[in-house]
């Protein structure tokens, strides 16, 4: 028993397989909640608690909320007749940061893959296709990952929605900030291909 | 409430907040915590909120422990005479992952700092002092780091320790596999000076 108890090693080996971290940062972590009988660790178990008993998928657009339809969707002011389709989450958030959309949104949890045998049930595509009634929505963004998973994804929702539908993606390009030298081929030739009159 | 609800936004601003991570890290580790209905969230909060309550400082060697002595005091074998002395915890761990030492250690739980208002006390250093006798000790090595403060407060306890013990420190040098190339200066005019023969 290197480390102090059997408890602290068992929470240090539970740290350790979170992404991003390890044995060394789920030590330091660990010593660091526990430093200077700062009540921090009993702190972040009881808000670790609360979340993990409240938080539930909104069952209309699957965005992660302590309710069973988040925020966005019970603000009517966000009843735009966009709906914009996200893989994940952290995706959602982002979007949310940048600020610039005000419309709805579809969190799918994932792409296509026939491999992991993820069909288009498990993303809720058919509940998206009867939000387009529902909400009477005008146009879909499909704002997938530029990965082949992600364009696969975007390119079966698109067929599978109504023709009278405006279906866009986000525009690719050079990120704000970006130099050139440090861009991938594909981006900087999807930038050239897409260019602009000044 | 851009990221699900007040309670996810208070749990991700708390471990944004932790060494070695930030606002991406923490949400990247709530996501991964909350995903696919794992439970993962409420039992990393059990475990977190057991230690907790149970983890405290040995009440001999101030080691990070679960019970009142921690278990390297507990354990007859390892009174060796011999007593270790480091800055923290962290340093105890990595000394107890090597397996070389087999004695007891005395954890300081810092440095001495005038700036600071850290002084001997503080650090347990009477208590040291007190252990010598109550353990029979021979020999205190003081395995503190090679930084100013680290010696600085070797120095003070080696002067402050009995004339008949043995004091050592670790010996400096160039690390298993490292390369010259990589080391600092004081290292290698440090290993050059403590030099040995083939
Ligand atoms: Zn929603
Ligand atoms: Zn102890």
């Amino acid at each position: 028993m290197a480390e102090g108890s059997d408890d602290i090693q068992a929470l240090i080996a539970a740290m350790a397989r979170l992404p991003g971290l390890g044995p060394r940062s789920a030590r330091r972590l660990v010593l660091s909640l526990l430093a200077r009988n700062s009540g921090q660790m009993s702190q972040l178990a009881t808000l670790m608690a609360k979340v993990a008993s409240t938080a539930q998928p909104c069952a209309r657009c699957n965005n992660l909320s302590d309710r069973e339809i988040c925020a966005i969707c019970a603000d009517p002011a966000r009843a735009t007749g966009e709906i914009c389709v996200v893989e994940d989450v952290a995706d959602l958030w982002a979007l949310e940061r940048g600020r610039a959309f005000r419309g709805r949104y579809h969190v799918l949890g994932g792409t296509l893959s026939a491999l992991d045998d993820v069909g288009p049930a498990d993303l809720g595509i058919p509940r998206l296709l009867s939000r387009i009634e529902d909400e009477a929505v005008t146009e879909v963004i499909l704002a997938l990952n530029a990965t082949i998973e992600g364009q696969t994804t975007a390119h079966y929702i698109a067929d599978a929605l109504p023709e009278a539908l405006t279906v866009t993606g986000l525009a690719q390009g050079v990120p704000i900030g970006g130099e050139l030298d440090y861009l991938d081929d594909g981006t900087i030739t999807a930038a050239l291909r897409a260019r602009r009159r000044f």
